[in-house]
């Protein structure tokens, strides 16, 4: 479903003025992993006041529309110029409530799209310059904040009838007191990651069979293949994967979308005997009772959706319905860090376990934190639970991404590692057409 | 959920130029009914060449945003700049699928909110040329279309679980030989209408029960009110109203999103007595599984949604999970013409009337071709159909509604009646802030 992407981004940063406040959006578009044919233009970025830290958040897009995004992240923006920095940051969850239920903006959604991406890098960007003042990577602060300002973050509408606040509460004080111990975990080993490097279409299978041994030496214990181009080419793949990578490492699989409901099902059945542990975006992302009547006929290999999640209310409804067994959620997708807390409590309360989808620009440096801090204080556990791997562009972050043995390393950089390198935004930064 | 909208909309022209083509888009803003504080600025919009048609349409929105909303509108438009303009009208379905399944823009959705509503300003637009370069209004230029080539309009990716192709030309084909006899009674008779004027809330019950007396003798056969602010309140008012109209007038009633899934079924429980034909809107607009509990739990009484259904594929859903009983489809939410006539076909398949959601601007103006086409071709029938009537912005269009005792005139000017007169399109430009 996506022949030509131009990996782009919507980039946002939040600048502390002189008066402690200020904002300022501007735009990035970083044209394809080979780095070529980039067009520069405009001006040069404006340093942010001396030793103020700013936060910084993005969209990712795959081209064509970043500059609409690009002005719906600058229009929500607006609205915090001349505010004071920290009654905003010490009310997030009513920052969200008030981008999410401002009803005018609301038309043009509502809760999904372009506005709802928009809300997201805004109420990104908070998180980031709020971790940042705070001295701590995002995981960790969200960790270390107590139960209750943890459930004031989320709004609750339209997901009592299967959440309450009181739920959630409670939810979190289960793992309250042994916190500690999982926050030493992290620091110790980590969190496990997958890799996609060997599964892209169009590799030889000389490659695929390659790609598939360095990921086993690297320490992956899953790796992913994309499928649903052409079923015979599917199976031969999937033996040769399976072959190489023996019984014990995980195989998914990634239809992008392709598939009619019983198309699906009839071509899942067809990999099934080299046990992909998924089969990821197996139709329209929308299409929960579709996703449903999949997981049922492919079943036990599950159904894993996410990352064209809209919103928390879509969210649950796939929950209720069966539709996903693995919740892949994003960060730049939904309304930023605040909604991706309501759809972990709610993975959590179904006992679906989080796998996020990352790649593109910087998503796996920004969602790595979200499943360290669903480990310490929402499911309590890392059974089950892995996060994407994809090896490209992580040399334009302040704080790339590091892999070991197959895990992220828990970050220690304060922040929530959405800052991009002053000189990749001016390398690529884009304000033209073409 | 709407408490202060500003009537706004993104509008487009598509200007035939001196080689027969061209694309220009610019934004209009209307600040409210009272139309005061009215901000004009920007340039005179340009004169068409000649006397060549030019097709329009338009996005409604709801105030902030319009411009974000504008700017996607330009971003789809320009990609038709230069292009063969008859070649691009004989084949609109192609048009529709180039541009919904652009992967790129499909990333900003996929196929929902600001993008969606962008590809069917452009698409509306082509449908308003075409119509006019055949000199016959919307709805007549559909319903002398031949079924193939109807069928060949829609995209039915992801909906051949419920609805193929072949399905699709089946149920043309019945009303085909019969498609003259609806037309003569449609210049007869027009169609049905129901009006809202009598229910917004805040009104005095005096004021109440004055409108809807007016509304019957106007010719009115249902009315709507506002419902879910307080159900005393709600009480009072569906009683006056009931012993106003007496028991033939039917009384929809509409809650704007306002409940959780338990509260909408007490709260409409408690409305029973006075008879209400629908339920609108009684929770979010994307949560099916709630809206099909909330539909169990009210029944006879029906539930109405479709203003911000995102497109085909979540319509799909409503329906397959009995979720609607009245489909309100939108001229300006999904992806155009194209996808409302895949929505025509899906309720017509589950047996579902459709009723569309009208007001704002230029909405009546628009949809009332679509309900017209589904009687003389799709569903064959007005029985249970009713097309919303807000008696208001009319006065901006070229070829405004005509309404006669309590009907839509079925519209004989050339076009989609999307047409705004230069004036208005003068006077509301809207290009600034605020």
């Amino acid at each position: 479903m996506n022949p030509d992407p131009d990996y782009s981004a919507a980039y946002l940063r939040v600048d502390l003025g002189v008066q402690g406040r200020g904002v300022q959006g501007r735009g990035v578009q970083d044209h394809g992993v080979q780095e070529q044919g980039v067009q520069r233009q405009g001006d040069h970025p404006a340093a942010p006041d001396g030793d103020l830290p700013s936060g910084h958040a993005f969209v990712f897009t795959i081209g064509r529309g970043n500059d609409i995004q690009l002005a719906a992240v600058a229009s929500v923006a607006e609205r915090l110029i001349g505010r004071p920095v920290r009654a905003v940051l010490d009310d997030l969850g009513g920052l969200w409530r008030e981008l999410v239920h401002d009803s005018q903006l609301r038309w043009l959604g509502p809760e999904k799209g372009v506005m709802q991406m928009a809300i997201g890098a805004v109420v990104n960007a908070m998180w980031d310059l709020k971790a940042k003042l705070a001295g701590k990577p995002l995981w960790l602060l969200l960790s270390e904040m107590p139960s209750e300002a943890l459930v004031d973050l989320v709004d609750f509408r339209y997901l009592t009838d299967v959440l309450t606040p009181e739920q959630a509460l409670s939810r979190l004080r289960r793992w309250e007191d042994s916190r500690g111990e999982r926050i030493e975990a992290l620091r110790r080993n980590g969190y496990p990651a997958y890799t996609t490097t060997p599964g892209w279409l169009g590799y030889s299978d000389e490659k695929l069979a390659r790609l598939c041994a360095e990921a086993v030496q690297q320490g992956f214990a899953q790796i992913k293949l994309k499928v649903g181009g052409n079923v015979a080419d599917d199976r031969r793949r999937m033996a040769i994967a399976r072959e190489v990578v023996g019984t014990e490492i995980r195989i998914a699989t990634d239809a992008n979308q392709r598939w009619e409901t019983a198309e699906a099902i009839e071509w899942v059945r067809q990999l099934a005997e080299f046990d992909p542990v998924w089969i990821e975006e197996p139709t329209n992302p929308d299409d929960l009772l579709a996703h449903a009547e999949i997981a049922r006929g492919v079943a036990p290999i599950r159904v894993a959706t996410g990352e064209h999640m809209a919103n928390r209310v879509m969210f649950k409804q796939f929950l209720q319905a069966g539709a996903l067994q693995v919740a892949q959620i994003d960060a730049t997708r939904v309304a930023g860090v605040n909604e991706n807390l309501a759809m972990l409590l709610l993975a959590a309360q179904f006992d679906v376990p989080v796998c996020p989808h990352a790649g593109g620009v910087g998503l796996c440096e920004a969602v790595q934190h979200l499943s360290m801090f669903d480990y310490v204080a929402v499911s309590g556990t890392v059974d089950g639970r892995v996060i994407e791997y994809v090896d490209h562009l992580h040399e334009h972050f302040v704080t790339p991404v590091e892999l070991r043995q197959g895990n992220y390393v828990a970050p220690l950089a304060p922040g929530a590692g959405t800052e991009m390198l002053p000189a990749s935004l001016e390398r690529y930064r884009w304000s033209g057409r073409g």
